[in-house]
């Protein structure tokens, strides 16, 4: 036999299983976000290049899949521009469409074109694939979804608020013990202030984001190597070792932060989504060292750990300013997040938490013993599908033993055995696979128990 | 404001109603397909080019969107050599990835790949995009949905009797009358050779596939064109004409087609088929001019059309021997049926058959007047979630009438208004935006009304 095929690096195939289990956890999600009055939209997997051009920084231009034109993309070029014209620039003569590297991009893309057929605030979700020219690794891919709900057009807390109700909801759902860790980028700003470094908010909170994984000393040489004086580091050491209940810390960072007028609006913002998520499920808990993609964000942070799996951030987001300003509609904030479906698949398949309804897929198999056999079962697998069960007859009249392994190969709990004396009597032999009892039932009893 | 961003041409954004549409059209299917025992996969978007080339002719090769490789992609290439190669050669030199054509051959792919893991025969269903680079036009587009689902390793005329009845069921869920047609291959290479034109069968199908279109006399000024014989197209005419019920066509082909052993097969093949099909509550019609694809498909041929919008077929298929050849594994047949989404789209749309309840989305929306009253809301609105409804709180304490204007934008059916003298009362003032109506109701009476 030839050569087996391969499909790229860095991609996959999801066979029946795991996209029953993927199905699982998208469905579960829609049904949440719907409960809040989210709606779904898609956008095309290719966006013209100046639309995500620039937006990702330059790593992220290198790492956008460019599409080439097609027909004669080289259009009359002649060899000694093509030779003396850099890898970019003519990549950048070549294509005129990418492929979308994540959601958010095409979102604001998608609110500013059709902005007049838009009720604000906008509450929308999406779930499609995303692409990256990433170098693959594991738990790395180069396809992947993103699971993103955001509102647009409200600057009020209750958006962040219900945002947290749906992560509380959907890992209650998952039965996924869950910490959310929420900070406000206000607060870091005006720690930033308070330490006299206001101008090195980024560096400082690169670095005190990353006390989880390197610890206190390490987190401490790093701003020192980022030009941090002693001094301010020293002032840093409280806030970044700060424990106690969310209301203890809230109580010391409003007196820490008390000259900081925009540090005290990120208090009181935070109290106030705080003081709305008591009925929660999971543990809500502010961390000031919570961070995630600064440049990004204006107000609220938010990140979801998994209790009983370690993996990392398994969703995150916040609110960010001017989503829409990149295509000359300034003024609308916005705030979101964004469920790591791969993530959660691996936390689910760990945990062992896939619900069986949810993943088995035929309950019954009829056993094919001939063509005249075959016609006494066709109209009780009708009548099995008229009722929402589904059931299979096996297509040909195979040896039982091969018709047997394909019922235990997709893991059918029930398989249905109708011979001339069945037929006779107009009953079915079933027989449950997981007990290997069998019992002779009529067509209605079967139903019932299958039901 | 800055000229508007865009989307390439042939693509297409989809709004929160044509999402909702569309979940339900792609929603009835998948649980038709899950009775009858099909599962779901997904294939990357980007296929190897070494997979896709070659197997749709060579006017297939040009409409493949090619990814340009990452990096540097002229890889040393001197000026010369960029100047003295084809545009088609130099894009097979820059790119190594395509997107996915359409899901037949990145299945036959996913079969020959994973053969070890596949328990035959192998039943599954595919709803994903496919990509062309079409010139688009009205109905056409460069990115659309396919929704396949295909058996392979399995010779049994059952699966065409399974596959016939999914497309039953899933037209009758949806309320569209249709005809099913069905046709056999070797009922049409059966014609050719009775009138001794054995090997212009393909010229011969297509131009008595167009009957319908461009009317009896075109068909046959075709076919003088293509070189059949004056006497062959006069054999034809009965053939072309024939009508009846099946049964009667049925007889009167197999003495046409006595002495034509596959034609014989072919017929064999039609009435065991249709035999099977008398509890469908759509028509099924035995059409001799329907040839779909012909260089494809090797023996059942189906093709759905609506009975009362004008449009072409909705739905297609048939069955395929060696599917996993082009890839090494020959000697595995298959049959298939894709359903149109864009066609089934447009054909609901027209005839108004969306159920109301597949569409609509939030079904309250509790205006905000307020942080004391939206906290008197909060817990009524975590109950009604907890209890299935969609429920929203307009985040802002905004104007009454936009508030208003966005339920109506919303489409939302029921306005909760809630006053100082409401919360004294510890009652929902609720408005039926459909009739105007207002009642004043306890929390568990709201339930009891919107459930």
């Amino acid at each position: 036999m030839a050569q087996k095929p391969s499909i790229p690096k860095g991609t996959r195939d999801f066979s029946p299983v795991e996209m029953a289990k993927r199905n699982y956890i998208f469905n579960t999600i829609k049904e949440v976000y719907a409960l809040y009055g989210f709606q779904q939209i898609e956008t095309p997997a290719m966006e013209n290049l100046s639309t995500l051009m620039g937006k990702y920084g330059e790593e992220g231009d290198k790492l956008l899949f460019k599409i080439l034109n097609s027909g004669d993309f080289l259009h009359g070029m002649t060899p000694e521009e093509v030779a003396n014209t850099s890898t970019l620039k003519l990549a950048a003569k070549f294509c005129e469409k990418g492929l979308r590297y994540d959601l958010t991009v095409p979102f604001a893309r998608y609110v500013v074109q059709h902005r007049e057929e838009l009720a604000l605030p906008f509450k929308r979700y999406q779930i499609q694939p995303v692409w990256r020219a990433d170098r693959p690794q594991k738990g790395r891919y180069r396809e992947f979804y993103q699971c993103d709900a955001d509102v647009v057009g409200s600057d009020s807390l209750l958006n962040e608020v219900e945002l947290m109700q749906i992560v509380d909801t959907v890992f209650t759902k998952f039965g996924v013990r869950v910490c959310i860790k929420v900070n406000n980028r206000k607060i870091l700003t005006g720690i930033a202030e308070m330490i006299g470094q206001a101008d090195k908010i980024v560096d400082i909170t690169v670095a005190i984001d990353k006390l989880d994984k390197i610890g206190l000393d390490a987190v401490n040489a790093e701003l020192a190597d980022n030009g941090i004086p002693a001094e301010a580091i020293e002032k840093l050491q409280p806030i970044i070792q700060l424990s106690g209940t969310n209301t203890e810390k809230l109580v010391t960072m409003k007196e820490v932060l008390k000259d900081s007028e925009i540090g005290l609006k990120g208090i009181e913002e935070t109290a106030f989504i705080l003081s709305k998520l008591e009925g929660l499920k999971n543990e809500v808990e502010l961390d000031l060292t919570l961070a995630r993609g600064l440049n990004y964000y204006t107000g609220a942070i938010f990140e979801v750990k998994a209790l009983d799996v370690q993996i990392g951030s398994i969703t995150g987001g916040g609110r960010y300013d001017n989503l829409t300003g990149i295509f000359g509609m300034p003024g609308l904030s916005g705030v979101g997040i964004s469920f790591g479906a791969d993530r959660i698949f691996d936390v689910l398949n760990q945990l062992d938490l896939y619900p069986k309804e949810a993943v088995n897929g035929t309950k019954i198999l009829f056993v094919n013993f001939g063509e005249a056999e075959a016609n006494f079962c066709l109209p009780v697998l009708a009548q099995l599908r008229s009722e929402g069960i589904s059931a299979e007859i096996y297509p040909d009249t195979a040896k039982m033993k091969k018709q047997m392994s394909y019922a235990n190969a997709k893991q059918i709990p029930f398989v249905a055995l109708v011979g001339e004396s069945e037929m006779a009597e107009g009953k079915i032999n079933l027989k449950d696979m997981t007990t290997g009892e069998q019992q002779l039932v009529t067509p209605s009893e079967l139903i019932k128990i299958l039901k």
